[in-house]
């Protein structure tokens, strides 16, 4: 498939310039644009300039809102819940990240459950913010239901993303960023582009048999929980999933299992709506509320080079730590560009035309 | 393989006595004597009774204190770090949790990392003393490396488990205790007994070749992290696997990766250490920190009867929620007695021989 290089800056303008465009606020829009782009940077094209007319369509369709109030609607020393006004969750992310920050300051740690949200982009991009403040950060979303727990045909929950983000000292910050699926919904696309067949213990069909069709969501098929069967350990993936929906949604009052909004706009609402919105969940450590941050930053880099000095298998050059690979990218595109595919540049084209604003 | 039934009262009062007989302090035998069988009621039969010999050799080799004077080095109001001072993980454990209790408590949440610890049992048992406090609670242990990370042939982690145990309404607590491997070592010692094949994605050979030999660890091979290859995304389970070791080791002061103490009194410590003991990690969060406690209960019942009502496939009559299974057991086992294999049995009459306690 035929893709074009556009430097950082221009993909920046353009975003910027889209979210000024549906009213965001000049702050919101520097924010939003920053989180959204983490993702092209990172390697994540899924989640980055290829969802911005997704969003916008999201605005069109008033479910998502420009100018949101975000507000605390309840708070303790360690802990708050944050009501996003149905704002960008590109947006409403960063401020309840920064709030689990201020607490964690304040006390050690910081939680911060959200309602009333949207898609937040990479999950990566908010646990990460932790990092300059030498804490721990920890971010996770539930999203609309495209995974069958184990033993079932219906579609129960999202792809529900977990990340972990620990700084190091001479070495770089250990970031784990992990869908609780096998496979990323945006790995399917990939393949669906391709049409290329997926490996087994990606996708079910509608009456629960294994496929390896990547259309077959279209069709009443499932994602599968990291693990694929239950013989493969499915019933883990499933239960991470739910630990991330408790989390993100019970714990804040937003929508949860199958109830939460879908990020297509052309896609109707549950007709049931136990909540509000999405919901996300945020965590930052401090790390000298457990130990002094030189001594952890000590012993992550020896515990990195462990693994980074670890035999590989014929076959494979070397061992990764979680966070190698989109470091990598990030390097190579921020130096190079980030490749756009041909479908992503003409949809931007388009949006571009509409708002009169220059890709 | 013959088993002999038990009733939890006998194996109480023998697990007892054989803990006060190494010297352990009433209070102190009475919680690792809760904590050890509550594996055994749930079904877990790996880390219940049939260990109890096995601290016993860890007590003779004096890398168990039956003594402990446990610790608080480091604390902040959500926050602590325990010195477990080489007590039983058991022991330890049930410490650390309730001081995380405490804490969550006075500030919404409470985070505790735990040095200098041993094997803790069950994360179950840990994680589920919140929920009688109206709090979500959360437990995890790094182990020895008994797992190979992605592209790697060197076994580097532990099969570092994570629980998450959240209270309900009329419905029974959601609890989600889970090895962050494709299969437990328990499960793999189960097909060794009965010297059957595992299924693929659970072991590798010492060259990293897929195996179904569940005696392969012996010569050299490795468990595998949940998601067996990177296809099926191995590079999450050991992501999470490593964030378990994170937790508890790193921001504890324990021994981390390659270099944390084996079960097995016979195996030697190894050369490098790092850290002191094993590291654990507990978290508990107040409901009401959140939201009102019956709210949230409220939808965690609606959320349990949503995933209870899914549709199952065929051949399966219905769609589990974690914690399920370990509750059927409980129910069954309080009635009916504990059952033990053989081997168990002769294991534990040599015990009682030794101490003259009887069976």
């Amino acid at each position: 498939m035929a893709e074009t290089l556009y430097h950082y800056k221009q993909l920046y303008d353009f975003s910027f310039k889209i979210f000024l465009a549906i009213g965001c606020r000049e702050e919101d829009a520097v924010t939003a644009t920053n989180t959204l782009l983490s993702a092209d940077l990172r390697g994540v094209d899924s989640h980055g300039i290829a969802r911005l007319s997704g969003y916008v369509r999201l605005w069109e369709a008033k479910r998502v809102n420009a100018q949101p109030l975000i507000k605390i609607i309840h708070q303790t020393p360690s802990t708050a819940v944050v009501d996003g006004d149905s704002g960008l969750g590109l947006v409403v992310a960063p401020f309840a990240m920064k709030l689990a920050i201020e607490k964690a300051n304040q006390c050690g740690t910081g939680w911060v459950s959200v309602q009333h949200s949207n898609h937040f982009g990479i999950a990566a991009h908010h646990a990460m913010m932790a990092l300059e403040n030498d804490m721990i950060g920890i971010a996770m979303t539930n999203a609309s239901p495209l995974v069958a727990p184990t033993f079932s045909t219906d579609k129960m929950l999202g792809t529900n993303p977990i990340c972990v983000a620990a700084p190091a000292g001479d070495e770089p910050a250990f970031v784990a960023d992990l869908a609780t699926t096998t496979a990323a919904n945006g790995k399917l696309e990939i393949l669906q582009r391709k049409n290329e067949q997926t490996p087994t213990g990606w996708v079910q069909d509608r009456d629960g048999n294994p496929s390896s069709d990547p259309h077959i969501l279209k069709q009443g098929g499932a994602l599968l929980p990291l693990g694929g069967d239950r013989e493969h350990g499915s019933h883990k993936g499933y239960a991470l999933g739910a630990i991330v929906d408790i989390f993100s949604a019970l714990l804040s009052g937003a929508n949860y299992a199958p109830w939460v909004p879908p990020f297509p706009a052309y896609v109707p609402l549950p007709e049931k709506q136990p909540g509000k919105g999405i919901g996300h969940f945020f965590g930052a450590m401090r790390i000298d509320a457990f130990r002094p941050a030189d001594d952890f930053k000590f012993h992550m880099d020896e515990w990195i080079r462990g693994f980074r000095n670890a035999k590989p298998m014929a076959g494979h050059e070397k061992v990764l730590v979680p966070g190698d690979p989109e470091r990598e990218f990030e390097a190579i595109r921020k130096q190079q560009g980030i490749p756009l595919l041909e479908a992503v540049v003409s949809d931007l084209q388009q949006l571009g035309q509409r708002f009169q604003i220059d890709l």
